[in-house]
């Protein structure tokens, strides 16, 4: 399995402000550059505060990159994975459109009605108590074939799969803005390190849209 | 007046862990670029907050550097501010040793004591009410001279700039680690902004260490 976190953070290092309302970032070569990693990969992982704060689709917004997948064979679109401990993403959550396939992890604590909810539009797989264990839920979307996944955040799951020692690859736009705020989400939330900080090496530089991508490798 | 604000944060855009304790961010050739930065600089500014965790000394510390200084006719070391709004810096701070001149920056609020004990240390400048109100001490600033002010964090005060719209121009070394934490400071932290997103504009991208320097400049 390979697992690569994408971003787009402010110069200062935010997803978004205080108020957690999406920030435009990046511009229409970040995006495009996105869209060429959904489509490279097998699934596209998010955490529930993005479902909730955003609702994304997570889909592949090129038609030839979607015609490329069928012609080898794949779906048009990767799968898409929510980590959802509490099973709290919406039945109307764009990722439940089935336009592709989805899978939603929860842990053993989440409401059996939740689960039987979310089992109707999606693949429900519980690992994990009290919170999703990361470990075991990306043995089972291992185990149902997805090998390369590609996460798009927000911070709080972020910080939990470098915890987790799950992340392979960080590319980060970052743009040309200050968002400020010791509230405003950061690329890497959670409790953070005191110590052992994940060492990373920095792969590539690329300047794109009025800021600059860095691709780091993460040191094992 | 011409405002630099230098700083190094991790990938994830911390400027220390949620302990505050010092991390190790850049490396040799980063150190090297600040210190000449400060010795290009009339005054090198933090906020009390880095005075209290880290307890600089903020010297030039290459000697030649200093020795051009002085060749130039310049004292061999930037001067050192402190923006303290209630005057809590420590009369044994490395900061008030004497080795370059010192400015404590305190609001009328400060205690009279304080600001008697710090006046034999340093020059005291009283601006604004509750907090220092950073415009009318940087005039004051500039009335004593300095025109060229590097400021080098923490992230509280990098915020007030920002938000006064007092900094010209932004160089941060990005380095190769993840630090995570909600907690942890940034390198903007204050309130944040909601909306009017101060912009950069990117004007130099430079591989350092085991990472990258972005310089922007503030669009007005």
């Amino acid at each position: 399995m390979h697992v690569v976190v994408n971003a787009a953070m402010s110069a200062d290092g935010k997803l978004s402000s205080r108020r957690r309302e999406q920030v435009r970032i990046s511009g229409d070569e970040d995006f495009d550059r996105m869209d060429a990693l959904r489509a490279a990969s097998d699934a596209v992982v998010v955490g529930v505060g993005t479902v909730l704060a955003d609702d994304p689709h997570l889909t592949v917004k090129d038609e030839a990159r979607s015609s490329e997948r069928v012609d080898a064979g794949e779906a048009p679109c990767p799968a898409r994975v929510v980590i959802d401990s509490r099973g709290r993403t919406p039945t109307e959550a764009a990722i439940l459109d089935g336009t592709a396939e989805t899978f939603v992890c929860v842990s053993e604590d989440a409401p059996t009605s939740a689960r039987e909810r979310l089992g109707e539009r999606a693949t429900v797989i519980t690992a994990g108590s009290g919170r999703v264990s990361l470990v075991d839920a990306f043995e089972g979307l291992e185990q149902a074939g997805l090998e390369r996944l590609m996460v798009e955040g927000g911070g709080e799951l972020i910080f939990s799969l470098f915890e987790a020692g799950l992340v392979d690859e960080l590319c980060v736009f970052v743009g040309p803005q200050i968002i400020g705020g010791r509230d405003a989400p950061t690329l890497a939330d959670g409790d953070g390190f005191v110590e052992d900080f994940p060492a990373l090496t920095l792969e590539a530089v690329e300047r794109l849209d009025d800021g600059v991508v860095l691709c780091w490798e993460i040191r094992s």
